[in-house]
């Protein structure tokens, strides 16, 4: 088991690192930049995917694959794309070894120099733009709803586990559209795919927004985003939704015949969620000893502990937990048996604590004789003595409750964390506090960047909802057309 | 809709590349040797995917994940690993681009080169091997049953789709146990999930067997494989599982305590199947109309085709189909209803044979009548008109009877084209038709070798069931244990 964690109070930041490692979610790898996912992180993240894969094939859309390299002269095809993309880049210049002549290992062939350099893929517009050329030839091609998951690369200085790593999971979504507003449409739809999936397995409510002109993807005419606000008061970008209009379909020359017999540049969009929702997932929810997931998302949602002296103790309980397991099990609840008679019941106590499984069944032999178990949550801390009988129906209804209560803590959160002000004074104040802020800025890239360098805060999103009452700029006294989020952001 | 295939008899090879193709399968993308695979083709990949991952779980595995790159110095650990994989390699040599001073695009950033060049994982022994040396310490820790799902590179001059490409997906287990004959225990057992998956979803039977010395995975001290035998005649390797002995765990120092207090190095496996099955899959089945594909792993079991003139007919047959493939649906079949207009039903034939959907339902007015429909198999091309009545359970009987066809005609395939010879001549002889060739070999790596040379013809595997019986080698007269199989393969 783990040592104690470091308090969120003391050090937050330390909190989420040892959190990350004694959890067993990730680790750093040797090479630079690079996560190890461990099990039972990979666990949790394939539960996501799996519902977010569910979500995007209910919305029309196919999964794909496109190559790992990029040539690098693609990536200077769009303008905007290039500024944004063709600077961090992992970059393979060659394509074989040799035995070193000196005999030190293995060296890097000199005469295995590739013509064109290749690009890691940081993002496969270009790549998938070039492909589509040849799938699209007339409106009957369209729309065209593809996604893909992959791995990308973004060489990165400063590192942490699932927040920003050099090569991470994700998936991303390329659609072709015939229209400008059906391209619109579904940048917007898939905001709402990844709202739902926050708000409704994460257990992690969002704002969803436009980002500002400074703020979008490189190549994007309007990124959408869901902005999710952490526990230290910091907001965090956790999906983005790109309406990339015709840049790369001019970029690449991918037209179609519409219907008039007319030929015209396709509209597109992009849209992704990472593995940076596992740091989004953790820092949601978890508390000073250790992980707290949502039922949805747990990989284990009830572990069963036997409590027991001696062997004869121990074949009795761990027949009934077996038993409460299998009725658990075929109820739809993944549930799992802990019967490791080489660990004492304390340790598997502390160690489900810090995994963040929701619920924890204890049974001993008093309990036996009682036909009772002991229920505790993770989230609240409280226990319960419950009936043996109907304990897979009041087993839902705690995990149901579970999810109920983190997501409405997070929206509360959410509420209490959001500040409205008017001044200069108020904004560095609030700032103070932490969480969002809600004011108004005169709409030019200059303040935004001015109010950034003096205080870290970024505009996280112009909000769907919310005060669209004109007013005056809290720092040039401009006028302002609406409220707009400011927060600091991880 | 497609052009009309090569046939096989004229040209395998040209056949196999234009049903890829045309089937909508995978492309050739413009980074050499990288191909692109498209929605339908990934389809079935994923299916593939997903019943593998079930296996690998119920046989107590867990998923994880590690970095892409390699440490170039890392390949160099193991002895016979680098003369295996330290060879054509993509290279990671630089982290950054940065504007051309010219103006023309991006350029690679010299400042940026790495200390240590990074490889493209060709396959991940050393990175997780170095991972595993921190999580295994005690016998408690063991076995550790990981697999990882990830795309790989190996620089490959000569591409074929599927079969043969510098990046493509797979999956790799990597296991740790505390004694030998558990390792070896489990490379067999993967072995056996492998042949399962391959008779039992693919309708692919294979031959069960180990590798000789020379064909050994490098690192491995036996390498178990599964050969199939594709309808040209040719072998086809299509999983590998490796008992690796300590090699690694010595290369990266693993130990572990076991239960008596002392200290030893762990055992370990590996084993794989990637993409390549799709190959196998399309060379199983498939004709000269095109793909043919097990229920199974049909993305689509049966599509539902509309025969109809003018919008009356259309509207009411539509309808009808509707309720159809909601039947269909319901009872669990994977079913598309095609309606269409603007395609005319003979395109759609066309269409979904090339695609290898194994039923076709047809329904028009007449039908309609009568409640009838036509149904069609794709792999025996016949035709019945059935009633609506009872239809889902008669499509399931249909399905589970073709899925069992074709696994019986491999299984006869693999049966009559098994030659047992005794001489060179024969042996030759044998070749020339085509399959496998059971005969003599004298044990040694350059009778393999000049065997290779002059035929083109390797030993697949020394197979588990078969004869055993001594007797002399085909080539060189000298004495040998037993038979093995030789053929030409892919």
């Amino acid at each position: 088991m783990a040592s104690k964690l470091t308090s969120r109070d003391d050090d937050y930041s330390k909190w989420y690192n040892e959190l990350v490692v004694q959890a067993d979610l990730a680790q750093h790898s040797d090479v630079k930049g690079c996560m190890v996912i461990k099990p039972y992180g990979f666990a949790i993240w394939e539960r996501m995917k799996d519902v977010l894969d569910g979500m995007f094939k209910d919305t029309g859309h196919v999964n794909a694959y496109f190559p790992l390299f990029i040539p690098k002269s693609y990536l200077s095809k769009e303008a905007a794309h290039v500024e944004g993309f063709a600077k961090e880049c992992a970059v393979v210049t060659h394509y074989r070894l040799k035995n070193d002549p000196n005999g030190e290992g293995v060296v890097v062939d000199p005469d295995a120099r590739l013509e064109e350099e290749l690009i890691v893929r940081p993002t496969s517009e270009t790549i998938i733009w070039n492909t589509y050329k040849n799938w699209i030839q007339s409106y009957r091609d369209l729309p065209l709803l593809v996604n893909q998951w992959a791995n990308v690369v973004r060489w990165e200085m400063r590192t942490r586990l699932f927040l920003r790593t050099a090569e991470f999971l994700w998936q991303e979504g390329h659609t072709a559209h015939a229209t400008k507003d059906e391209a619109v449409e579904e940048a917007k739809k898939m905001l709402e795919v990844y709202a739902d999936f926050a708000e409704n397995h994460m257990a992690m409510p969002v704002v969803k927004g436009v980002k500002t002109e400074s703020e979008r993807f490189a190549g994007a005419e309007d990124t959408y985003c869901i902005e999710a606000l952490m526990q230290d008061g910091k907001a965090l970008q956790a999906g983005t939704s790109h309406f990339l209009g015709q840049n790369f379909a001019k970029a690449f020359d991918v037209t179609f015949a519409d219907k008039e017999g007319g030929k015209s540049h396709v509209w597109a969009t992009s849209w992704g969620v990472s593995t940076r929702l596992m740091g989004a997932l953790i820092m949601t929810h978890s508390d000073d000893q250790g992980l707290v997931l949502p039922p949805k998302l747990a990989p284990i949602e009830v572990v069963i502990v036997p409590i027991y002296k001696g062997q004869d103790q121990m074949d009795e309980i761990v027949a009934k937990c077996q038993e409460v397991a299998d009725e658990l099990k075929t109820a739809g609840i993944r549930v799992k048996l802990d019967d490791d008679d080489t660990k004492r019941s304390g340790w598997k106590f502390a160690e489900y604590e810090l995994k963040g499984v929701p619920l924890r069944i204890a049974m001993g032999p008093r309990d036996l004789a009682k036909g009772t178990c002991e229920l505790a949550r993770r989230d609240t801390k409280t226990k319960d003595f419950v009936s043996l009988d109907g304990l897979a129906a009041h087993v839902r209804t705690q995990l149901d409750d579970i999810q109920a209560t983190l997501t409405a803590s997070v929206h509360e959160r959410i509420k209490t964390h959001t500040h409205v002000v008017d001044t200069w004074e108020g904004f560095l104040e609030a700032l103070d506090k932490g969480g969002f802020v809600s004011a108004h800025w005169d709409g030019t890239a200059e303040t935004e960047e001015r109010i950034k360098q003096e205080t870290k805060a970024t505009i996280r999103c112009i909000p769907y909802e919310g005060d669209t009452t004109p007013g005056t700029c809290i720092k040039t006294g401009a006028p302002s057309a609406r409220r707009v989020l400011f927060a600091k952001a991880y």
